[in-house]
């Protein structure tokens, strides 16, 4: 098992990781000073797959837990799910002394998360992410929240975990594209603060679509840490943070402009990361070997969905309600190099626009693959 | 114009109180650094009586406004009225750069407050209270929330103000009971923590109910200063911050036992720190005069409604549901001296509930006021 801790003051925490982790959460709970027991916030899909080993471990250590289950999917995201997990812990006679366990993706951890944040002013949580994006991204920041019809995540808060425990064994269950999406978002990681991570995901890419453990933990536990580095630096959200965005901007913009059913989320931001590496070079910043190299990995992670019949103008109109689109000129995350992420401010709109066009252009051609 | 410093951090914030702040709002929140326009949250009636002065200054110094109604009143306290904040910040094209004014009493305040903590993960906010126990109370200490229909204040969290601009002015066009309701909570900072403040209200009251402005704002000062000492000490629903529960615990259950109808909230701790005065005296932490030196303050600010007809049994059975109530032993803010609070532990539950029945018994009888 792996450890580390994100320091944030007062409110660091560990993060440990490790195949069998389930098992042992009670033991390490107490451990970690928890003396009640949880409200395990979940969805049936993870209980019916992973719920038995943390439940029984969790009872072992705490006594009978009580268990609230929501909908499995972004679209449970909302105020009326959050409603009813306070109404239910309200009716299970919660109070400030309780807390609660996010036992899923990250859909149930913003959620979990954002109830905990909310729930008479603010109960502690932990997070116990079971598939590997929430282990790499959403499980290390704090970031909870809902979605509203507007927006995603545009309801939310900065409410840090007690703890976060990832089982590397739940991940075997995991969809290929689920897996796929938390392996770009590690991609993510090595390219814009650790080149060697990226080589590491370079050599190993067979064994991590397998879900080999030793390679998984490893990953996870790098991509945590460049996270957590990050994090520590700036909780909230300011400019250091912003990195972590590479590849979201026109990721965002790809999601929305093929109405959020081709891509993935993390689909969306590999094609955002080949997009903003290319970029990066057409400015003179990035190698044009280091952007193949990002496009190579991401596709021998996935055959991408194809960004056929996709439209230009209308990823251009996605991107222009971005809140990177400051009054005319362009924020975006670039690479100097991979491993160095650089936030590049008054981008020249035209430019962008122009380029959106070409990368269209060529990968429509050259990399289309049946969806 | 008084002010002083809430001292807590690097979330420190100033208050400041006096007659006219209003039409100088624009100028003092320009001179703590605020540049752009901010979004008045209010109501109707709020806006007709006072907006024109607040909003001309805010004009004059940030150019348009920005102004959204919620409805005025306990029951609009909930996430329908939230929700639809949100949609309007967001039509409004309110983004992470944006601040609120919330300009009401406690609902708004504590609306607007949490709309700001939750709002793209929170965006500040600026306290402009215009009734007394929103001066007094609400507007420092940072607590922010909503109502569920199972209770008052169960979702929220600690989001401080950036500022508190408190104009005496405004309370000219309070209703009686609502003044009177203010009047009492400054009693309670007198009660637990400043006897010379308790004088200074014995001395003043005939002022008072007249809303003398001088007058007003000396204690809208003294009573947030002891609030605040106590916030600063404890930001968190600590210990210590427990002291400003003081009349409270018996109050919330006689409010329930009346089913909200019979007393504001004030008269309800009114009635409150009455009756805790008395069990101090009966459990021999205070003397007789001190405590009768209570109950005569606050009948000469306020002819409370009478107890009449109000059962032992249901206000024992609202206390029991009380979180203070720890399985079986009774947790109570109760008085020394006056201007020194204690919180007891470990009452015996039979004997409160004795006390109870004795207190509805004499008071029944001696001070039945017409309701």
């Amino acid at each position: 098992m792996k450890q580390f801790q994100v320091e944030l003051g007062n409110q660091s925490y560990p993060v440990l990781i490790g195949s069998g982790v389930l098992t042992r959460a009670g033991r390490i709970l107490h451990s970690l000073g928890f003396r009640t027991a949880p409200v395990v916030v979940s969805n049936r899909r993870v209980l019916r797959l992973h719920g038995s080993s943390l439940l029984r471990s969790l009872e072992n250590a705490f006594g009978p837990v009580m268990i609230l289950r929501a909908g499995d999917g972004e679209r449970f995201k909302q105020h009326s799910t959050l409603i009813r997990l306070y109404r239910d812990l309200i009716r299970g006679r919660a109070d400030r002394r309780s807390w609660i366990i996010a036992f899923g993706g990250g859909v149930i951890g913003d959620l979990a998360g954002f109830a905990a944040a909310t729930y008479m002013r603010g109960i502690p949580y932990v997070g116990v992410p079971t598939t590997l994006l929430a282990q790499v991204d959403s499980s290390v920041g704090g970031k909870v929240g809902v979605n509203l019809a507007e927006g995603k995540n545009l309801i939310g808060a900065f409410h840090q975990p007690r703890a976060v425990l990832s089982d590397t064994g739940a991940l075997g269950t995991l969809p290929p594209r689920e897996l796929a999406s938390g392996l770009f978002e590690v991609v993510k990681c090595g390219a814009i603060r650790s080149e060697e991570l990226f080589r590491y995901l370079e050599r190993n890419v067979a064994d991590l679509r397998q879900c080999l453990s030793p390679v998984v933990s490893h990953i996870i536990f790098e991509a945590m840490r460049v996270k957590a580095a990050v994090v520590a630096e700036d909780e909230r959200e300011g400019r250091e943070r912003m990195v972590l965005n590479f590849g979201h901007t026109l990721g965002h913009a790809l999601e929305a402009a093929s109405a959020y059913r081709r891509f993935n989320h993390g689909e969306a931001v590999a094609w955002g990361m080949i997009a903003a590496a290319e970029l990066s070079n057409s400015l003179g910043m990035l190698e044009a070997r280091d952007a193949a190299r990002i496009a190579a990995l991401v596709h021998r992670i996935e055959r991408l969905p194809a960004l056929r019949g996709i439209s230009a103008a209308r990823i251009w109109a996605n991107l222009r309600r971005d809140k990177k689109f400051d009054s005319g000129s362009i924020r975006m995350v670039l690479l100097s190099r991979l491993g160095q992420a650089e936030i590049v401010e008054n981008l020249d709109p035209r430019y962008v626009r122009r380029f959106i066009s070409e990368f269209l252009g060529t990968h429509q051609q050259v990399l289309c693959s049946e969806v």
